[in-house]
C-alpha cells in the first residue's frame, strides 16, 4: 500500500507539492482546472472542482483530499465528506478561510487580536464605521479576494457602492498603522500534533507578496512568540489540519493583529523549500496525511525568498534562466511551468546564508533578471 | 519554449532528477522499462533500452537524451546521434564506464592513478597476474557489474574458470591495501565549465554502498586537491558530461587509486541533495542541457546519508515511514517507490549538521526503521 493524496487544483501550490511526495515515496494525484497546468506532471483527471460529480470521480481511490486553493464551494466539500472521503482540512475550517466576515467573527470570539471590524451591508453603514475610525477603512469582499483583489482603502461609504451592490454584505477594518507585515505558518495533524516555522516578514507591493525575509529580522523573544502562540491557537481554534499560513501586522504600537488566513501552503513559507529542515510543502503531506511532522528550524541563519512576477506576456522563463544561472550560482531557481503575463506570479527564487544585505541583494539581482 | 530533457531508465536516479526538474520549470520525460517503475510519474514511453526504434521513438522532440543507466548499448547510442539526437553523456565518454578494460586502459594512457591491472584471457594469464601481484588479484567482467556483482577476489586462476567461459576476457586488477574508500563527483557542461562537490567517504558492505559522509572526514587539503583534480582530468579527458562520479581507494600508503566510474548521479552523491546547494540531480539536468552550473558547497558541517536495502518481500516503506518520522525529525526520508527485496535499495536517509557522530547515529537509526 501507498498513501495516496489527491490535490484539488493544478497550481504552483500543487505543482510544489509534487517533489516532496515523490521523496517520501508517496503518490499524489491532482484535479486540474485544465490540460497543461502547472502541476500537470501529477494531473490525473481535468474538471471543475465546483462540480460534484467531477470531483468525487476524482477523490476515489486516494487516502485524502487536500487543496491548492480554497476556492472549493462548501457543498462540494460537504458530499465529499457525507461519501465517505477524508477532506483535509475539512469543510468546517475551510469555511473561515473562504468568508473574510465569518473568519472575523470566530476569531473576535476566540480572543485573537484583530483589526477593529465590522460587517456592513450599505454605504451609509460604511460612513459610520468610518467616522468611528479615523476617517477611513479597509474594504473587502467577503469572498473570492486574493493578491490584494477584493480589498479597497475608502474615505467614504460611496466607494464601495459598486460592491454593496454586487456583493453585499462587506467586512470593513479599521486602516492599521503597521510598521510592517509578519506571517507565521503552522502545520497540524489531525492527531493534534503542531508544529511552527519561525515567523517571517513579508514585504508586499500592490497588495501581492514581493520578498520573504525568514526569520523576520529583530523578531527573537516576544514577538515571534506571540506570533507562534496567535496561529497556534488558530490551528486548533478552527480545527485546522494540514498548514495554515496567518498573515499580521505589527503595528507601529507593537502589537500584532491578523489580517489573513490561508489553510494551505502559502507564498510566505516558499522560503521552507530550501531554508528549513522540512518545507511547507512536505509537512502538508504529512500533515493532512496524519503522519508525523518534520523539524521547522532555519537550516541558515537567513533565508530569502523573492517572487517572480511576469513580464512580457507569452515569452518563457527558459532563456532567463541562464542568465541568472550563470550570475547566481547560489540561487535557487523556480519556475511554475505557467505562461507570462504582466503581474502572474511565474516563479520564485530562494537563496540562504548569513549575511542578510548580500542574500537580499542577490536574490533580487535573480530574480529581475527571470522577470526582465 | 521549455527545454525538455529525456532520461533513458526509469529506476531511482531518473526518479530522483524529477525534483529538480519541477523546480526549475524543465519538462522531463522517461523512457521506462516497464509500468510502475521508480520513475513513473515522468514515464511518457515504455519500451526497451536495447531496442533502436524504441530509443528513437521516445527521442523525438527532446533536447537532449541523457540516463539513469549506463547500459544502453553502443550501436543504439550511435544510432541516436545519427538521428542528430543530442546524447549527454555522448558514446564516446559512455564507453568507458561501459567495459572496464577500455575504461583502466585509457586512465592509464591519460596518467591517472589506477591500480595495477591487466587484461586476462585464461587461468594461465590469471595466475600468472596473481603471481606478480601478492598471490591475490581482483577479477572483473569487464562489462555488465554494479553493486559488487561481477566482481570477484581470487587467488588462483581456476576461481575465474567459469567467466572465462562466459566472458572471454577479464579485468584483472591488484588487491589494492586501502584505508577507505572516497568518491569524488564532479559536472561538467560540454561548454568546458566543470564544478566539483567536496570528496565524500563511502561505506561499502557486501560490495554496496552502505553510507556516505560528506565531506569525506579527515580530507581537507592535499586529500580533497588530489581527489579533485583526478575527477577533473578524468572529465576532461573522457569528454564526460554531466555528473561524473569517481569511487577511489585512499590507500594505506596515502595513495588514492581510482576504483570505479559512473558517468551520471550516483548513489554516493545522494547527500548532495539536502547537504549541498546544489544537488548532484539539478546539475546533472543543468550540465546536459549545457546550462551554467550551481554551487557545490556543503550547506551544512556534515551531512550523512544511508542507505535502505529491502527488507521482507512485497511489504511496502509506508508503515514503516511512521515510526522512523516520529523518531527522527531532522532525517529526510527517500522512498523510491520500488517494492521491497532483500538487499535491494529501496531508499535512504539523509541528516545534516554539525556534529558527526550524532549524525552518523541519527541516520543508522532512521534507516534501521525502514529496513527492520
Amino acid at each position: 500500500m501507498t498513501f495516496t493524496v489527491g490535490v484539488i487544483g493544478g497550481g504552483q501550490l500543487a505543482r510544489m507539492m509534487v517533489p516532496p511526495a515523490i521523496a517520501l515515496g508517496l503518490s499524489i494525484r491532482v484535479l486540474a482546472e485544465n490540460e497543461g497546468s502547472s502541476a500537470d506532471i501529477a494531473a490525473t483527471a481535468v474538471g471543475d472542482y465546483r462540480n460534484v460529480e467531477d470531483v468525487l470521480r476524482f477523490a476515489r481511490g486516494v487516502d485524502v483530499v487536500t487543496f491548492d486553493h480554497e476556492h472549493v464551494p462548501q457543498p462540494v466539500l460537504r458530499a465529499l465528506v457525507d461519501a465517505g472521503v477524508v477532506v483535509r482540512p475539512g469543510p468546517d475550517a475551510l469555511q473561515f478561510a473562504q468568508d473574510k466576515i465569518l473568519m472575523r467573527r470566530r476569531l473576535s470570539e476566540l480572543g485573537m487580536p484583530v483589526p477593529v471590524w465590522a460587517a456592513v451591508s450599505s454605504a451609509e453603514q460604511l460612513d459610520a464605521f468610518i467616522a468611528e475610525n479615523g476617517g477611513a477603512a479597509v474594504v473587502k469582499t467577503p469572498r473570492g479576494g486574493y493578491d490584494g483583489k477584493g480589498v479597497r482603502v475608502v474615505r467614504s461609504g460611496a466607494e464601495a457602492a459598486d460592491w454593496f451592490e454586487a456583493v453585499g454584505e462587506l467586512l470593513a477594518e479599521e486602516l492599521v498603522d503597521f510598521r510592517r507585515e509578519l506571517a507565521q505558518s503552522v502545520a497540524r495533524r489531525p492527531s493534534g500534533e503542531i508544529v511552527a516555522w519561525p515567523v517571517v516578514e513579508s514585504v508586499q507591493r500592490d497588495g501581492v507578496c514581493a520578498e520573504v525575509i525568514a526569520p523576520a529580522p529583530r523578531s527573537a523573544g516576544r514577538l515571534a512568540d506571540v506570533a507562534e502562540s496567535v496561529a497556534v491557537a488558530i490551528a486548533e481554534g478552527l480545527d485546522v489540519t494540514g498548514v495554515l499560513a496567518v498573515e499580521m501586522f505589527e503595528t507601529t504600537d507593537d502589537r500584532l493583529l491578523i489580517n489573513e488566513l490561508a489553510m494551505r501552503p502559502h507564498n510566505s513559507g516558499h522560503w521552507t523549500i530550501e531554508g528549513s529542515t522540512t518545507s511547507q510543502f512536505e509537512q502538508h503531506l504529512r500533515a493532512v496525511l496524519d503522519l508525523p511532522l518534520g523539524a521547522t528550524g532555519g537550516r541558515e541563519p537567513w533565508t530569502v525568498m523573492v517572487n517572480v512576477l511576469g513580464g512580457p506576456a507569452g515569452e518563457s522563463l527558459d532563456a532567463r534562466f541562464v542568465s541568472a544561472m550563470a550570475e547566481h550560482p547560489m540561487v535557487k531557481l523556480h519556475g511554475y511551468g505557467k505562461e507570462s503575463r504582466p503581474g502572474r506570479k511565474v516563479g520564485h527564487v530562494t537563496v540562504a546564508g548569513d549575511d542578510l544585505d548580500d542574500l537580499v541583494y542577490q536574490a533580487r539581482a535573480a530574480a529581475a533578471h527571470l522577470a526582465d
